[in-house]
């Protein structure tokens, strides 16, 4: 029997780069296939450590990924990277940007890198990207590294319920305080202040450093450090690197509750996809769904209302 | 009877700006009795003109449309404006923020402002966002501005289905390409481009051109323009007003849809966040959810077979 020939989950196993591909393609086009994939390698996940990296556009984090990626091959991990793009419904840019960066990596194995672009229903961005890290972690990446744009809820539920959380900011946006305001400041691990050779980088820190300086940590606490680095030129990469071993080693008492975190996130994630699934395919006639929404934009019908009637269907409840 | 006794519906109506902020601090709240308001609201809103705007941390959106905000004034329009702070768990923060904001349009009953923080939970922001937004409707005014940061899927979702969607770009992250990548850019009617007076801005804008170039706009179709403004001073709000109305003009045959689709997508987040609430408080039992998912956390359970088994107690099917 060949190789190919076996389940595509055992191929996954095995750390096959082709099944690993195909398990994403399945994931990404939410078929029922996907599902059965993951109950037969989930048994074995939960041995990669996961982590976040997140900020504001044109923070350069794709290069920062690129550099961290090839610093941990040189310790010895092997890493699947998950590039979030929540907004983009051009799914080639993002496969484009894959091949381009696989380039980087060409002749190591041990990165991987995909790109998700968003798939436009609630949280399916959220579902489909911890998936992919399920099938890193099966495959037996040490490290899967979850890059995601933006400060919307969905991105920072899937970067604070990471192992570690890392917020990458860039100087010269002119004010840093509007920047700090955005609010990714609290799910911070570790700061990066990225292109730390423009003008603005130590005013960024500092701006950093106040923040933190109106939190009261306790003894003992993790107080994240603010690392500087110019990803480009791989300048501070290492510092970066080693901050996140010494998150790793004081956080690894705190590691089961992100664990419990990700999965209590993951599972309403799905219930609530699973539920509009079945109201609109089962519990609805073929249009019904689109009825009550025409109701609901001509003020015949709020929207409670409307809920309610549909949960009372679904249920079986009055 | 003094108008405090009414009910908070009529008073709402009546435009009387201490029900308008009980309200908004009831949907904030989650509170039972915010669906009971908008049951009792929703007949008669519709009326009011939705704006979105979105872009960046930076971009300078407050001041942009605190200035849209005295501009619309001026053109007789009364302006309710919800900002959305995606990810601050600091309401403190918001509230502030607020203080300050009012504080410019102080004299001036006919502009209310009011930040959301967000709930934590799935969507939340989302939801409470859309309330706010018929608040201010059946309170009468005339415009609704929905500010929001970033680039997360339910902050596109909430400004992709207002009236018209506002995208403001900056200058000088220095790669304004990355920027465009992030992707917000498909959802804009018009693209603001904040801070023109700063390097960089006439590059930004070409960036945006050169983007729209590789669009193909059908004769008749709405291609959207590209405002330069500087918030601080003022400068060009007035041709984004203009703007505004141009696009307004020329889709007013396209609003049923969007309000269709704004319609969808709220009946959608209420019923999920309806099932989580309904599952977790009467399909299972105190503490099974926790459960579950420590079993998942455990891999002693996959995730997609935890939601199966949930799905089929919750709808009683198997």
């Amino acid at each position: 029997m060949t190789v190919a020939a076996l389940p595509l989950a055992d191929r996954v196993r095995a750390g096959d780069m082709r099944a690993i591909a195909r398990a994403i393609s399945l994931i990404e086009d939410e078929s029922p296939a996907a599902a059965g994939l993951i109950h037969d390698i989930f048994g074995e996940t939960g041995q990669s450590y996961l982590i976040g990296i997140t900020g504001p556009p044109g923070a350069g984090k794709s290069t920062l990924v690129d550099k961290l990626a090839i610093e941990t091959r040189r310790a010895g991990e092997t890493v699947g990277i998950v590039a979030v793009d929540p907004t983009s419904p051009f799914t080639g840019g993002a496969i484009l940007g894959d091949r381009l960066r696989m380039h980087t990596h060409a002749a190591d194995s041990g990165v991987f890198i995909r790109s998700m672009a968003t798939r436009g229903q609630l949280g399916g961005l959220a579902r489909a990207t911890s998936d992919v890290a399920l099938v890193f972690d099966a495959a037996g990446k040490s490290l899967v590294i979850i890059e995601t744009v933006g400060v919307g809820q969905d991105e920072v539920d899937i970067v604070r319920t990471a192992d570690v959380s890392i917020v990458v900011l860039v100087p010269g946006t002119g004010d840093d305080v509007q920047a700090l305001k955005a609010g990714i400041m609290e799910i911070a691990d570790i700061f990066v202040v990225n292109k730390a050779d423009r003008d603005g980088a130590d005013r960024m820190v500092t701006s950093v450093e106040s923040n933190l300086a109106l939190q009261a940590f306790a003894e003992g606490e993790w107080r994240p450090p603010i690392i500087k680095t110019e990803a480009t030129t791989g300048k501070g990469i290492a510092e970066l690197w080693q901050a996140i071993g010494a998150f790793r080693a004081h956080s690894e008492g705190q590691r089961a509750r992100r664990i419990r975190s990700r999965n209590a996130f993951r599972l309403r994630e799905l219930l609530t996809h699973r539920f509009l699934e079945y109201v609109e395919r089962e519990v609805l006639a073929p249009g019904e769904f689109e009825q009550v929404v025409e109701r609901i934009a001509e003020r015949e019908l709020d929207p409670y209302s409307a809920a309610a009637e549909i949960m009372a269907k679904a249920t079986g409840r009055g």
